[in-house]
C-alpha cells in the first residue's frame, strides 16, 4: 500500500501541491512513486493499492502505467486527512477480501538505497505481522537529527527474529537528546513504513480510533468506481478526523514492534536532505541541470532549464524552475514552508501550481500572456480526447507541430497533420482528439478580452467532467 | 558626447554584449543612455554625438527618439577600441566644423543623483576648457574604494575658479592607500567625464597618441553616411590601438585639470554598486520585481519576471532574468566576469545574448523550441518593414494578436487584423510590414527540419541588410 497524499511543500519550487514531490524523479531517472512501487514488484507481491488525492488520479495512473505496474487499485481521497484515514481505507478494503493479507505500507516519497537490505527487513517484519504485530521500520540514526521522530526499541518479539517491541515513541527531540540517542544505540528513526495484517490493522484502529474507522467505512460504502479508480464518498470521508497513524494507533497499541534496518533511507524531507543523498563534486557541491559554479562549496544547485550561475557561495541551496527561483542557506532548508505560506497568502499561483498543468488527456503549459492574447503548448496523449466545449470570450488558432489531430468544429470534422492549422471562432463548439500512436503537440494562440481558464462550457467529456 | 561602447559584463545576466547596461533602466524609469542624454538637454547644449558599436545603432537611435532627443549624430564603431579612438573620432569631426566647440564627454552608463551640482561643476569645467585645459570631474570619495582610479588634485588653475591642476593619476590603490586617500582629502575618484575644446583634444591627441589620430582620421575619411548614422571606415579604425583616454592623453598631458564635485555619482560598475545606490528596506535589502524575502538582510534581489524567493540570506545578490539566474555574495560582485568568461568559453549563448533580440524594425523573442518546431513572438514598430525573404527549410504560421499587418506572400498582398492568421509555405517569398500607428505583435509558429536563424535569403531590405 502506497500513501501518495503528500504535498511536499518543503521541496518548493520543484514540488508543489499540483504536482508534488512523489511524482518527480528526484534521485534516479524514475519518479519517487515509481521507485516506491518498484520495491514491491515481483512474484512475492500483490499489485499495489495507492491512496492519493483525487486531483492526482491521472498522474498516479499514468506513472504506474509507464513503470509497467499492472493491476493497481487507486483509492481517491476527496481531501487529505493525514495517514490514519488513508491506511484505514486500504485496510478495510483488503480485510473484506482477505483478512490475513499482510499489508506493507509505504510513503510514496522516500529514497531507499539498499533494496536487498530492505527486503531482508521486510521478511522479518512479515513474520512478526503474522503473529499479530504492527511492525515499523526503525532506521539506525547516522546523525543527531532533530527533525525526525525516534523509536526506542524494547524486548525481542517471540517468534520473530530481529524484531523488537516498541518501548516508546519519542517526538522530535532537542539537539542534546538526539546526540544521546545516536550514541546510545537503542533509538531508531521512525521511517513511516509499517507491516501488519489487514485484520490486525482494522482491529487496532477500531480499538484506538473508532471515529476514523466509522467515517472511512461509510466513505467506502459510498465509494464509486470511476474508470480505474475507487472514489471515496466525499461527505463521509470529510467527517474523518485528520490524524496520523502514529498518534491514532502506534503510540497507543500494545502490538507495536520495530525492525531495525540499515537500508540507506531518506525521507527527502527538505533540500538539505536532497543534498545529503546526492553524489557531490570535490567541493561538496551538487549540481543538476544547466548550472555553472565558480569557487563555491557545499552547495545544492538545481535548474530545470534556465541557466543558473553561482559565484563564491558556501552551503547554499539554489533551485531554478521555469517560473520560480529559491535561494537559501542549506541550514535554513526547513523554512521554505514560511516562504510558501507567504506566497500562498499573497495569492501567487506559483505557491501551489506549476506552469505545466496536467489533465486526464495530457498536459498544457502557458508560453506567454500578453495584452488580449495568450499562447499555450498543448500535448495530447495517443488515443485521448478533450471535452466537447465552447468559449464565450475567446477565439483560438491551433497549429499542429507534432503528430496528428482530429478537430471537430461545429458540424465539420477535420484531420490536421503536422504544419497544418485551424481557426476556432468565438462561440463555436469544438473538440480535439489525438487519433494517432504518438503524442500530439499543438500551439494554441488565444485572442479575446477575457482569457481565464473558467471561460469554458463542457458539453461532453470522456473523463466525467461535463 | 556620449561614449556608449561598453559591454557591461559585470551586470550579467541583465546586461550582456547584445544589450548592455547603458540600454537598461537601472536606477530610474529611463535607460542609462536616456538619463545621460537628459543631463545635456536644453538651450545650453548642442545635440549629442553618440559613439557606439555598430550592432547597437538602432537601439541608440530608438532610445534617443523615445526620449525626444533630436538631431543626435551617431558614430558607429565597427569594433570596440576603448575610449581614446572613440573620443578622437568625435573631436576630429567637431573640430572640422568648429574648433572652439567645447565637448562634454560622458560615459553612457553612470548614475548621477544631483544634476544641479553636476551643472555647476560643468560651468567651472567649461571656463577651464576655454583657457585650453582638459578637465576631468573628480568625485569626492565617500568610501575607501579600491576598484576606482584616483586623481591627486594640485594647484588652482588661474582664471578658472574651482578647478585644480592634476598633480598625478593613481591606479587602483590597495586598501591602506585608499583609506589614506579618503582621510587626506586631496584625492578624488576619476569619473571618466571630461570637458575640453575640440581643438585642445585633437592637439593633445596628436602630441601624445599620433597613431590613434592617424587611424581615426582615416576611418572618418572612409566613413559612410547610413540613414542617421556615420559608419567609421572599418579597416582604418581596426588599425587604431585599443587604448583608454587616460593612458593615451590624460596621464601625459600638462593640460590636465580636475573639478572636484559632489554629485552622487556611481559608475554602476557591479551589482554591489547597484545595491549602494538603491533605496533599501529596514533590513538593508533591495527588492526589485516579483521577489519575496523571508528573514534576510543586506541583499540585492532583482527579478525581470520569474518569481524569486529567498530565505535567511545575508549580503547576497540574486538576479533572475528570463533565461539566466545569478547568485553570489555581494562582496564577490566583481567576480561575475569569471562566470561570464566561463559561460562564453562553454559556448552558452546566454553569456552574450538575451532571449529578446533587437532588429532595426523591432524585436523578437523565442517562446519555445521543440522537436521540429519553434514559436516566436515578433513585434514590429509602427511604419517598419522586415526584409523581403524566403526560407528553404521551414514553413511559418503567423497569427496577429495586436495591431495590423500587411503580408506580402509571393504575388499576393494580404491585410491581417487582430485574430487573423496566414500560412507561409516553405520556399515562398514573403515580407511583413506594420502599416499602423501602434506596435504589431504576432505569434510565429515555425515547422521544419532545420530552424536556424541563418536559413534566410534576403531579397530586399530597407535597412541595407540584403
Amino acid at each position: 500500500m502506497i500513501l501518495s497524499g503528500g504535498t511536499g511543500t518543503r521541496l518548493w519550487p520543484l514540488s508543489r501541491e499540483g504536482y508534488p514531490k512523489q511524482f518527480w524523479p528526484l534521485v534516479t531517472a524514475r519518479t519517487m512513486l515509481q521507485e516506491t512501487a518498484g520495491r514491491a514488484s515481483g512474484p512475492d507481491f500483490a499489485a499495489p493499492v495507492v491512496v492519493c488525492n483525487e486531483a492526482h488520479r491521472f498522474l498516479v495512473a499514468e506513472q504506474l502505467r509507464a513503470a509497467q505496474v499492472d493491476g493497481a487499485r487507486i483509492l481517491l481521497e476527496p481531501l487529505g486527512r493525514n495517514s490514519a484515514p488513508a491506511i484505514a481505507a486500504a485496510a478495510l478494503l483488503l480485510r473484506a477480501q482477505s483478512p490475513d493479507a499482510v499489508l506493507w505500507i509505504m510513503a510514496a516519497d522516500a529514497s531507499i538505497k539498499d533494496t536487498p537490505a530492505l527486503h531482508a527487513a521486510l521478511d522479518r517484519a512479515v513474520a512478526a505481522a503474522k503473529v499479530g504485530r504492527i511492525v515499523t521500520f526503525g532506521m539506525k540514526p547516522t546523525t543527531p537529527e532533530t527533525g525526525y521522530g525516534y523509536i526506542e526499541a524494547g524486548a525481542d518479539v517471540p517468534g520473530a527474529a530481529g524484531v523488537q517491541a516498541v518501548a516508546r515513541f519519542v517526538e522530535k527531540p532537542d539537539a542534546r537528546a538526539a546526540e544521546d540517542f545516536v550514541a546510545g544505540g537503542r533509538h531508531l528513526w521512525n521511517s513511516g513504513m509499517f507491516v501488519a495484517t489487514a485484520a490486525t490493522l482494522v482491529a487496532e484502529l477500531e480499538r484506538h480510533a473508532p471515529d476514523v474507522v466509522r467515517a472511512v467505512a461509510a466513505a467506502l460504502e459510498g465509494a464509486q468506481g470511476d474508470l480505474d479508480f475507487v472514489r471515496l464518498g466525499a461527505e463521509a470521508f470529510r467527517a474523518a478526523p485528520s490524524i496520523s497513524i502514529d498518534y491514532a494507533v502506534m503510540e497507543k497499541t500494545d502490538r507495536a514492534a520495530v525492525v531495525p534496518a540499515d537500508i540507506g533511507w531518506s525521507d527527502l524531507g527538505s533540500w538539505a536532505s536532497m543534498w545529503d543523498v546526492a553524489a557531490k563534486d570535490a567541493g561538496g557541491n551538487v549540481a543538476h541541470g544547466p548550472v555553472e559554479l565558480v569557487d563555491s562549496s557545499g552547495c545544492y544547485v538545481r535548474s530545470e532549464g534556465i541557466l543558473t550561475g553561482v559565484v563564491g557561495l558556501k552551503d547554499t541551496v539554489v533551485i531554478t524552475t521555469e517560473d520560480a527561483v529559491l535561494v537559501m542557506p542549506r541550514d535554513r532548508a526547513q523554512d521554505v514552508k514560511l516562504l510558501v505560506e507567504r506566497l500562498r497568502a499573497a495569492g501567487r499561483k506559483e505557491a501551489t501550481e506549476h506552469r505545466r498543468i496536467y489533465r486526464p488527456w495530457g498536459h498544457y503549459e502557458g508560453l506567454i500572456q500578453g495584452d488580449r492574447f495568450q499562447v499555450k503548448k498543448i500535448s495530447v496523449r495517443p488515443g485521448q480526447k478533450l471535452s466537447l466545449q465552447k468559449h464565450f470570450h475567446r477565439a483560438e488558432h491551433w497549429v499542429v507541430v507534432n503528430g496528428t489531430a482530429i478537430v471537430q468544429r461545429d458540424a465539420e470534422t477535420h484531420l490536421l497533420r503536422e504544419n497544418e492549422s485551424i481557426y476556432l471562432p468565438l462561440g463555436c463548439v469544438h473538440r480535439l482528439e489525438n487519433p494517432g500512436m504518438i503524442p500530439l503537440t499543438l500551439i494554441e494562440v488565444q485572442s479575446g478580452a477575457y482569457l481565464g481558464e473558467d471561460d469554458i462550457v463542457r458539453i461532453e467529456d470522456t473523463y466525467g467532467r461535463a
